[in-house]
């Protein structure tokens, strides 16, 4: 393992850190609230990668594999550490604050802050702004502005984005991330331009545009998107949060290649399909179950449905308090997560739907035994090692998943409280049930708790392999 | 579809069943009780039979896979409404009967009897004897018994018997099916004569050895185990539980082949290294959460792990009232379940190894991309196939364990009382947690919630994709 290169790089990233914390600085100024907590975080995580870069390593080709997955896993870690600075500076405790950055970077959007509006405007908006770079990916923004990183490039590209198969928008890594973060930066202005226009003002139309386009869910306000009542802001929402859970290549695709690429894709397909079901199930059992009439039932499913699925966690409605049909429904869609390529997290929805068609050729198997039949994905055959990384993917992640609810219950936490917690911030979705509800936070835990769910969201954010590898003896022998 | 194929072999199945009912006729008239239920439905499943029967095809090689499976799945079901009748004979609904039946056939032991020690002694041996007969294999007995049916039997077997792989004993199934239910019929004299000697009489020995081999779980006493109060029972009960929830072609092995048959397999190792663990957490968290002293933990622990790792279901305690960390460790075990080719259910243990060597795989080729690793059981490598089936049973298990449990609680019941209850049914194992506890029954359900259970069972017992590919196109094609 060559750690020196992997401190080197881990180094310039926090410098790259550190210069984006001068934006909440100026945000801080604006306000006129006191310049010093993100004067002294800029200091040092400036600082800290200086004493990390100092004895960088020229020979970045260099590197193996190993070394990709340390610099992708570890520098998420540094970005929560020193992501965290601000908020002890402004009173939280160091579990709190590492707990409250993690969830924004890995855009889980899970807080533990009480009272919400009590904290200052440029820590509430770098608490926004961590999970819009997080949602595009801190690496990915790397591999985009500094120079060429060839073959490791894309190897960190791998480990960091979403989803079972990357889009090679261009045969070059570099190329590639600049592109996807252009797209996202684009649409995220006109998501802030129509939110301004629907009448919020411009720190709320920037701070829900951060974490609507990541799949983030925090909000400067405990109420959420509830605070504004607005069926137009919640339409707006609607609509980006259905961008930012699809497929950004595809995105760029639609304007720069071919106009009906996202209506062509198997994925984008199967989608909007869970969503135009669970929305209708759901609008029928509030329908049933509450005093909602039919346009609210609907109002507060096709919000609530497109929150937990693409896992950005917003809310309209304390969701907690619905009947169980209601609840259970939100539960079991929290097991999909958003497209592959998207800012969502979960399961994604490629690989459930590739498991789909992966049972029903066995059941077609055990009729015809002798019949060959391919999976496929928009029209190409899948590769078995897809399949594998896939079915292994899931695999792990309900392992996880279990052994993280088990704990939960340890805790003195009750059982759905635990189930869903840990779904929450495995998925990167943020609210959960129970003990968690939407309108609730995270603070109550212990703080094993606390450090186990920070554990989650690393986790699931880096898409389970590039944290558990590192678990194997296999990475660690020579 | 040959239709009059399936519709003979239906009937003579339902002539043994009929057969067998006069054991239930003998207990009555044994107990002075009226022989007339079980002459009743004795009659009635012998014409019904006859009718069925009564124009049988010869040609019994001509058999196509589809017949297979409709005969099984058909078989199964045939065989839980028939063996209803007594129960509707002795005053249930016919749907309370319907489960009840079925619950007893596939080995589940959930019930819907409110007051159980108000039923006749002969319509309780009954209940217990469908366990016995469910265990090993109602369509296994057949093959036994029956005169050679050649390629059909074994695909007969391999739609029935639990497990992905069978164990060829003998070349010719009907010889193994033969094996197996000796090897079956002489552990359950054994268990018999080891709990009359501790104490039971000879009704309740019989009974909870039919219900103990089969991994059944049923007891004529509403207290369940408990009911006895002896160490030294449950002693015993735990070994047998142990026994049939390990693999019976290895307990044959053992005796005739190779006594260390057992300690040289894998799914063996790993299925005792789980009761292990999981005995040894429970202690500490009984231990803890508790008043129970050490002694009084570790003896709860081992009984309610075997007992639902092995899915018999029985409890010594009512570990519902438990706090929710003993309970959460209870619900995941629930996904376990028994050895393959034993009479328990679930996903069974050698399924979740070789997904754990399967993920475990992936990671170490996300280090070495380019090494070859190959999937080996016992030594073997693993094929391709019967990776495939493994994982298409898992993601078909988990897909109907969600739609149950989000059916469940729209009719009314909470998340964590559906959840557990369908993972329940679907494993065969029978009590479940909060509205349905091992000390409740599943007689507050609506009519459709109860049918739905059944369904459960029914598609649980015989390994999903017996039931399964009946809703598939591709079955009903010419
Ligand atoms: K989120
Ligand atoms: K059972």
């Amino acid at each position: 393992m060559k750690f020196k290169v992997v401190m080197g790089v881990l180094g310039t990233l926090l410098w790259l850190l550190g210069l984006l914390m001068l934006i909440p600085l100026f945000v801080s100024m604006y306000y006129s609230e006191s310049p010093q907590t993100f004067a002294i975080a800029f200091t040092i995580t400036m600082v800290a990668g200086t004493i990390f870069a100092f004895r960088i390593e020229p020979a970045k080709e260099d590197w193996d594999l190993k070394e990709g997955f340390m610099i992708v896993a570890f520098g998420w870690l540094a970005a929560a550490i020193f992501g965290a600075i601000p908020f002890v500076l402004e009173g939280m405790t160091p579990i709190n604050a590492f707990f409250e950055s993690m969830s924004g970077f890995t855009t889980t959007g899970a807080t533990v802050m009480v009272d919400i509006e009590s904290h200052s405007r440029g820590l509430l908006f770098w608490r926004s702004m961590t999970q819009w770079l997080g949602g595009m990916g801190i690496i990915m923004l790397f591999i985009a502005i500094l120079p060429k990183l060839g073959i490791a490039g894309r190897q960190m590209f791998r480990a960091e984005v979403p989803g079972p198969q990357e889009d090679k928008l261009r045969p070059r890594i570099r190329e590639t991330a600049k592109i996807l973060w252009m797209v996202y930066v684009a649409i995220s202005v006109v998501e802030c331009v129509a939110l301004y226009l629907a009448g919020l003002n411009l720190y709320d139309a920037i701070t829900h545009t951060f974490t609507t386009m990541a799949c983030g869910g925090f909000s400067p306000y405990a109420d959420s998107i509830a605070a504004f009542n607005s069926p137009v802001v919640e339409g707006i929402i609607c609509f980006f949060m259905f961008l930012a859970g699809a497929n950004f290549a595809l995105h760029y695709r639609m304007f720069y290649v071919d106009k009906g690429s996202l209506l062509k894709d198997d994925e984008f397909k199967f989608y909007t399909l869970i969503i135009a079901i669970a929305t209708l199930s759901l609008t029928l059992l509030l329908f049933k179950d509450h005093v909602y009439d039919l346009g609210t039932s609907f109002r507060y499913s096709v919000f609530q449905v497109l929150s937990i699925l693409t896992t950005t966690g917003y809310a309209t409605v304390d969701f907690n308090q619905w009947a169980d049909s209601g609840r259970m429904l939100l539960f079991i869609v929290m097991f999909f997560g958003g497209c592959a390529g998207s800012t969502g997290g979960g399961i994604k929805i490629v690989r459930i739907l590739l498991l789909l068609r992966y049972a029903n050729r066995e059941l077609f198997k055990a009729v015809h035994p002798k019949a060959v039949r391919i999976i496929r994905f928009n029209g190409k055959a899948v590769s078995d090692d897809v399949m594998h990384s896939i079915v292994s993917f899931v695999i792990i992640y309900f392992i996880l998943f279990f052994i993280s609810s088990g704990l939960l219950t340890m805790m003195g936490m009750d059982v759905f409280s635990s189930l869903s917690a840990s779904i929450a911030t495995l998925g990167n979705i943020g609210p959960a049930f129970n003990l968690f509800g939407p309108m609730a936070n995270y603070n109550l835990l212990p703080f094993m708790g606390k450090l186990l769910l920070v554990l989650n969201m690393w986790i699931g954010r880096l898409e389970v392999f590039t944290v558990m590898v590192m678990l194997t003896s296999a990475f660690w022998k020579k």
